[in-house]
């Protein structure tokens, strides 16, 4: 890094400890996010107000996560996108999401985050995240600024810019969790915030967390992800989930995708030729059964109403089409699972639960690690 | 017990640590509820992610509270209605709950339930409850996970089930304190969940530690439970909380209870012939003065307007009938107390409040001990 | 002060831990609220459940804080309005809110709240407010039991008094703060509260701690607050954050104040005849530029569109008459800053954000140091 870009993050440093000198010499909107190199720290810890200690705690934290070396390499200060994380990335993140589970099951809980404030500001309700992301810094002893609608923020009432608004939550907590009906949201979010931004889902654009997650439960659950072959059920068109999906599983060797969806509700060209460019192999098939038969996971989707208007019919017919239940599990091998980001309505049988292969409570449990992973990781860095 | 169920529990108990043999060996929704027997500990404590650490918390309980012999007897896993508890099982709670009392007094806080977290899932606002139940778990260093309205959760919203919503949250939580609109959703909530589930109202149905912090009040105020004279006033047919208490006076001696109710909110010949079989001498009254200076407990409710429709003129006149006012003091005996759920309107005046006797404000602090004590005794044991 | 209130507080202060004795002793709403004199902790927190062991803390704060001296004389209970404060309490209030800052950047955080429970009680929502509250009781240790909506709690719905709303609320905390759609609602919370309670906007009334972060901002940017000249822009007649202002500035020496707004919005006289009582010197002015270049705080507001009801044009034409942007800032000097209690709209361009000299992000910070000082002394004592 340039000495000039040294010099500045210096004073921005120095400035965490004198609010008026920091503000004077590098208002809130002038923000460098090149890395320091010799630390697995993000930029934006470095000048959070946690300063020099995070430098310690860092260190500290080497001996017990990944070395330092690895920190070097996958440096980020934010998490807008599931496209952002390389291969290397996504295997340090799940190997510190595994240390993550002993954790959790630690009585006593774990302070690694003591005295860190999270704020979740979401801008729809989305209770199953919120919950998940709000269990995960309190695992881990940190606590959290909520809420539950931030659209009777100040911002919306009046017509305040997000960036007004970040620019006041970012000083009355460590890390933003942001959930925003704005496909993009998150990227401005981030763009403006000097603390580290998680996208929460930004309308019809990301959900990177989700995509981790469905990730790192397939190779917890079958133990790798080269060579796994996965079908991909249901709406495939409005999907978020199963397009991200998609995007990450490019990144493996020899995997193959199988896409299994009503016709009005099929895998958009842009993921067919993504993949084919990726060399990664996929097939549309109409046979959930013989599918279900040669796939190590199968990862069931909703049929969303909301995405059909008046067709009510074409839903009921759409919807009905492919349901996992006693038959598929009948044809399934013994090592694979099914999958669902829930929540489900009748597009996987009840009776299905009891079954070991379903994995999808497993799945939305590993949120909770993921989601504690990269907490700790924005915070406090590898 | 069998040796397959214990085989099956120490599965579950290994599973705890690995969750993904867990998962393969004992899906979440498979849970054996008998005792171990041989500790105050619930089913759902030792099937909990706490493991063998609960084993020796509660070990360490036991001495500060209740001899382990009481533990083996008073087993409860959830607290879903007021008749599930015996009269020995009462004394236990309410044992607990004056022990509370003192730890809430402490300034620096008890660390009891540090690292455990309540989900508080509330599917109708219930600020009161709500606060009361969040007061309780911080009160003991727990911390929570809060929805002051559930009903956006994606289950409302998208039509998923009560259960795959429990089953999500029980991978969050330790505890889940749930409000419903449904009668039953409690009951149905408890055989899902793998963790203690606290029925916080369940629509007409119950709203169990309402009932118990009444009889805790009553107790801590006149001192005894046998023997005593209550009068219950108001509204008795629409009342949850009046037949909830009814209920559970009749577990005690020499009890006699008034009923004083405008006609149109009468009490119920249900509850009229449950006190009768149970030997509980019941009596009508129209003479609220009478009545008072009779009885050690005024029990006061308000009539419910939403319960009238269009007979406004109707619950105007059932309003206006019996009013605890200070005529009514001038009879009550000095041992005497006025008790009341809350809210209240004017069904009694304001001027009341200032009198030793008016109990309710007291009886409303005492929904945070027996709060904490039912908290304390799910989560660590007796 | 007296013996018989002496007397009588001990019985309260006695009560607290029995409290059936001090139900009967001493009903809720009766509470005496001279000082002890003795030390510099508040009549409510020696009556509070920490009892003796505050006497305890704040002896030891007064090493770290202001001498024990000091609180004798800078005695308050309750944060109701602005003009309860004279000189030498704001002062020392600013002291504390100094050594916040540096609490606030120790990473490890501050424990100094710990076990002290604050209820949020919001009547109407404001997020900023509330999670700047929040976060103040968490930076110090402390935890919080929140209500986004108020109005949902059953006082509203069912019809009970907000003096029976805080006599339950106070039972479950250790200090309210309440946000209320009501003028004076903050100062009835206070008279029927045993507890400190904290004025977080009542209506068009009063939102003091606005007003406190105001003038600590000057202090902070400007170095002192005698001999300051402030330019009060925008909305002078609706906005409650500059008639507060007018008067907190009255407080000080040779304070020179210019009024800068559309016809439609100007102050209006009370607040001139106050300050010219005060021997503030005061001038209107239609030329911004002419007043920037002589202010040391240009304070811009935003024209409330909503006090403009059918009159659009008169709002759009108000609106865009004073614009603080680059021309402004041209002429402003050196030392002098901008500052806004935002939200703002475009009352404010984007191109002033990374002016050194624009202030109102950090006067945002500001407003959660004087609200951990308010928390810290009402709790503990100075």
């Amino acid at each position: 890094m340039s000495a000039a870009s040294l010099l500045f993050s210096c004073s921005m440093h120095v400035g965490v400890f004198h609010p008026k000198l920091a503000a004077k010499s590098s208002p809130w909107n002038l923000k460098p996010k090149t890395s320091f190199g010799h630390s697995g720290i993000s930029e934006k810890s470095k000048l959070s107000r946690k300063g020099d200690e995070i430098m310690w705690r860092a260190g500290a934290l080497h001996v017990e996560s990944a070395p330092s070396s690895v920190g070097q390499k996958f440096q980020f200060d934010d998490v807008i996108e599931a496209q952002q994380f390389d291969r290397e990335t996504l295997d340090a993140i799940f190997e510190v999401a595994r240390s993550m589970e002993s954790i959790e099951s630690n009585s006593s809980g774990s302070q690694m985050l003591k005295g860190y404030l999270m704020a979740t500001l979401f801008y729809e309700p989305s209770t199953r995240t919120r919950l998940s992301f709000e269990s995960a810094m309190k695992r881990l002893g940190g606590d959290v600024l909520t809420t539950e609608n931030a659209r009777e923020f100040s911002s919306a009432a009046k017509g305040e810019t997000l960036e007004d608004t970040i620019r006041t939550v970012e000083g009355y907590s460590d890390i933003i969790v942001m959930r925003h009906f704005e496909s993009g949201a998150a990227k401005r979010a981030a763009a403006t915030a000097s603390i580290p931004v998680i996208n929460a889902g930004d309308g019809p654009g990301q959900h990177p967390t989700q995509a981790l997650l469905d990730v790192y439960t397939i190779e917890r659950e079958i133990g790798k992800l080269d060579g796994i072959r996965v079908g991909l059920v249901g709406d495939l068109a409005n999907g978020r989930t199963v397009r991200s999906l998609a995007y990450l599983l490019a990144k493996y060797q020899n995997v193959k995708i199988y896409f299994v969806s009503p016709n009005v509700v099929k895998m958009k060209d842009d993921i067919k030729e993504y993949l084919t460019s990726k060399g990664v192999e996929w097939e549309e098939s109409a046979d959930l059964i013989e599918v279900a038969s040669k796939c190590d996971v199968v990862y069931q989707t909703r049929i969303q109403k909301e995405r059909f208007g008046e067709n009510i019919d074409l839903y009921e017919e759409a919807r009905g089409k492919y349901i996992v239940n006693k038959d598929v599990l009948r044809v399934m091998q013994k090592h694979a699972v099914v999958m669902h980001p829930l929540p489900r309505l009748d597009e996987i049988t009840v009776d299905v639960d009891s079954d070991p292969r379903a994995a999808y409570f497993r799945q939305a449990k590993n949120g909770l690690y993921i989601r504690m992973a990269l907490l700790k990781v924005l915070l406090l860095g590898w």
